[in-house]
């Protein structure tokens, strides 16, 4: 999270960036190259998204297999959702780590990036300090480890404003010492969208960019800097001034094209374009059309997403507006998230583990 | 800040409540029980509101004196112009205790509300911990204090979620019990517009609500409820959702409104309507007229300020999205502003404390 | 925990005060004015003392009920003992709490008191953040509180020396304003035997002196000042070089004893006389007789053991090296100490809570 | 600070090393192969300690110079003397920087050793967040870096028990990825000394072995190993029981010897035995001769120092008594002492910064 958006190109979130490309080209076909694939349970919306070479390049994600969590576990302040939470994606990523070839005793390294005194970017630091960390037992006591559990080891590298080393270079110093098998590596976001911050958690096979590497290769940690399988776990926790108020502005716009179409329709029920995970399926019907935008909005209205994004951070970067901002209740949010998030790691790596226990850190 | 914010009615700050009167009604003269004066002095803007009996139920302010601080101090972490706040408000603080009656040796107590373990709330307690507190050792050796000092103690009550007793409750009784000769409560407000987000220091003589006893006259913490004087000193620290759509909205409107009489102006300079604190110059000359806002944002931009708040506030609060919200950063900046409310204070309280000195505490 | 130790005098434990009077002076009946019961299970030494006012004259503590429970849980960091220890002090405070007359639905107070900015001395502070707070739910929504649970508010008063207020007085104005119907109070202690620490909780009907209150009945939060039951629970979390020094050198001796009647004893097998918690029974068997004492100590192993300590005292004040000291692994100790004593609690006070549930707050 | 200590042989101050030696073998002469001299100056003294091959064999610390800073300004929380350290440390550092090498604008890397959640550990990663750190800047914004400055970085390797790494390889991978032209290596040790607990700095230009890796080559940061030089900055913060007692007991031996001199000396003031700080002159005069130690303490009394700590380890340890145990005021002074050896540090590697300036970090 050491550097700020792009706005006309870039998320960290495969599922909106392939969003983002079908709402603003919608003659695009949606298959080209990307596959999308959702699955609901327990709360949770689990979508699959693949990406080949040539949809990598339609929406400027890296080819690779990106499989996003959504739930409301963290803000809702349920425990029990929460280990739902933690159980799902124990079993996701464990799927995940398979499907990259790895096997039950090979040596994992985990690796928190951000700032432990940055309360919305302390994610990956947490994380570390709750996951089980065996390494130094199988190497001093190995007759000590009982089955179930493998080899793991944990770093906190820290951010270069605190260390003066870029981040990539500290990580790939640690990786060349230790020779891990295969790494995970937690990251704060920035998110796109106000309904997703401390609600989803994106598990992806690419590898991942830490602070300001983007597009330099060797900055990169992922399968191909080290030839071994690198799996990033990723979670939205901050989001600036330019998104929330484009959100809302849609928002609004939505809720105006309910209610002229409402006039015509006898239900009266809640409509499901006020489900914020229902939103494939809404775009076309909820939306209002350009003349109903062009009424509430005015020309405003008829931009498209990234036009308006790209407006509002004109007018609003000039004034030192465009904060990035995180919910008031960031603390408990965050040491939440770090535990489910420890616990899916604990469970998916060592089979010693029962799925979606919460210890008490 | 125990509550959320009540749109159509509340704010804070008097000057933010003045504004709102003027600009909603701009038939009504801005003179009729408010008086307001503005001074810039070390990058600060002071503004004077005095508020009568008239003016009270005009904007809906008790009446008695407001004194305003806007600097940047803090969000720029600028260290120097932190000492020039921290001295700033010693002079404005110690002026207001003067006016309220309150003498040199006359006993203090300084209430921290908030809680210590919400960052954006914890400002209360974080003040508390770094004012010099004196009460004991006059009352045990007062042969230790020397010349310059008054005694001064100081609680953290608390908030309601943590400790099950109405705030206003503990403070009464342990007012009751300590029997202070005056009272200072510091408190983390909701703001109502991005750019106050720890950017500006409320002082008032007239008392506070703390939490939910809005309206309930006995839950008041004020000169009426203790026959002493109260001052409130309270800095805005979150946001939600809709008050930042909303400015933002404003921000877009003011810069189209710019851009079309800009044709018709030589100078191309950057206009005063981008500078967040030339607000009351602004209003009639840089906002689109009614025409444009039509143009710009269609019947949406034609709403007042406080229909347009509601209208965003029905569609947010349904999906769960009105969150309240503060910077990324908000571990320093609260731990920054706090420092600086605590050296006004000492500055204020001990004629032997230098104003304007940030002690590393 | 404010004030440090009167060496002849006083200990915070009946237990101690007990012992100290039986090992100085062992002509007098331990039984004159004290009963004393002893109860093991799960790794828990439970024991009772009663101190009616002869005893209390004769070992200095005030009469009244004296409940001990000793557990090496937090010390060997295990998870499952930490369980036994909150449900046994569930089920012992919960018996206390019924002697003293209270009731299913009495309104309870817990005072935390101590500095939460110290870590031993942090323990009061971080209980009333994880005990279970109900008043307001009882008073707002009535409606929403299920059968098993009772009023309970918790306040943290905090410490002389950051408030500038004696701390009784403060606790004074609490109890008058919410007017509870019994309170509990948690408090960190100075031991007098390096075993104890962070290994003894003392539950009592006898009330506490906060601070430097000891002695003055005005500052007693107690049965007698307020007319409601006040049971205090205590954790001796430090202890000062003068103590150490004297334990070792106690620790010393019985071994030289242990040495010298194992010559004529067949058996080799470990001692009783080393497990620290099999004290009473050692005393005349171990220790070694006046001339072995000499032999090993010289006239410094003659001395009784307030002597040693008063002279190891004096020696060591003037140099500044009486330092009180606690585990190099405060931090964690004073935490899961905290959550034991919280889940006691919660226990205890509510039926619909399960005995020895450790959170994770 | 993750070994514990070994008694017989190791102490990580070659000051004590020194001592212990000349203490325990009077006959051998203390000029061989170490050079010692003394220096005082603000309430603080200095000693320099050379040692080179010979000396090295006979007191068991590696050849080299170490520079032992002893000064009570943390301890007695005294902001003034802690000006004077930092000043004092800035100026020794900066000597044996030149004595070693090092170069205006040479390239440092900064390693804090420790953990930063065990408050007595903590000092290494508190040191690393408060040094002003460049690297960055020189990288990327070489145009905005003044004179005065060097390029410098950062780290807090973490503790094996919580990354699983033992903590030297840690370090090795990191300084072959940066590879900087010299190393300043922060840690916490254990003391042998309850007096120079928070009261001692030891600069030292021989390295360390982190943890366990004591005797093996591979694990040492050294000028051997990475053939740069490393500086390591050592404070005890921590001491274990055997180690109160028997400074206490040599304290109280001590008193003895004194009192029984005085009773044929005419003067009666307090004697220069008693000053913690005086000891090498003391050793001889004060301590009780033979039959005086026998008399007062017994057979005990008479043992060589590291016997009474064999002996009475082998007592503690069986017990667990033998609990490393760090001040009470472990919180503040931890902080304090980041902050003085910071800006020691700060001082050393800038021109540009003023020696001795506590900055509020």
């Amino acid at each position: 999270m050491e550097e700020q958006l792009h706005y006309s190109i870039r998320t960290d979130l495969a599922l909106e960036a392939q969003e983002m490309n079908v709402k603003d080209d919608p003659s695009s076909s949606d298959r080209d190259g990307v596959e999308v694939h959702e699955n609901k349970k327990n709360d949770i919306t689990i979508t699959y998204v693949t990406v080949d070479e040539a949809g990598a390049e339609r929406i400027g994600k890296k080819p690779g297999h990106y499989v996003t969590l959504e739930s409301l576990a963290i803000r809702k302040q349920d425990k029990e959702l929460q280990e739902n939470l933690a159980e799902t994606m124990s079993v996701q990523l464990r799927k995940l780590m398979e499907a990259c070839g790895i096997k039950d005793m090979d040596r994992g390294l985990i690796v928190g990036l951000g700032n432990h005194n940055v309360t919305p970017d302390a994610l990956g630091p947490l994380v570390t300090e709750d996951v089980y960390v065996t390494s130094h037992l199988f190497e001093l006591h190995p007759e000590t480890v009982a089955e179930g559990w493998r080899p793991v080891s944990a770093v906190t590298p820290g951010v270069m404003g605190v260390t003066g080393i870029e981040t990539s270079n500290m990580v790939h110093g640690i990786i060349k010492e230790i020779k891990p098998d295969f790494v995970l590596v937690i990251d704060a976001l920035a998110s796109r969208s106000i309904n997703r911050i401390n609600a989803t958690i994106q598990l992806s096979d690419t590898g991942i960019h830490p602070g300001s590497g983007v597009g330099n290769k060797r900055k990169e940690i992922s399968r191909e800097t080290y030839g071994i399988p690198v799996i990033s776990i990723g979670v939205p926790t901050v989001v600036d001034a330019v998104t929330i108020t484009s959100d809302t502005i849609d928002y609004v716009l939505k809720h105006f094209g309910r209610e002229w179409r409402e006039k015509d329709r006898p239900s009266n029920a809640l409509s499901p374009a006020l489900n914020p995970f229902e939103r494939k399926t809404l775009t076309e019907e909820d939306h209002p059309d350009d003349e109903q935008s062009q009424a509430v909005m005015g020309m405003f209205g008829q931009l498209a997403a990234h036009e308006k994004k790209q407006l509002i951070k004109e007018v609003l970067t000039p004034l030192g507006h465009n904060l990035m901002v995180t919910p008031k209740e960031v603390d408990s949010f965050i040491k939440d998230m770090a535990c489910v998030i420890a616990a899916g790691i604990n469970g998916a790596l060592h089979s010693g583990v029962e799925d979606g226990r919460l210890e008490s850190y």
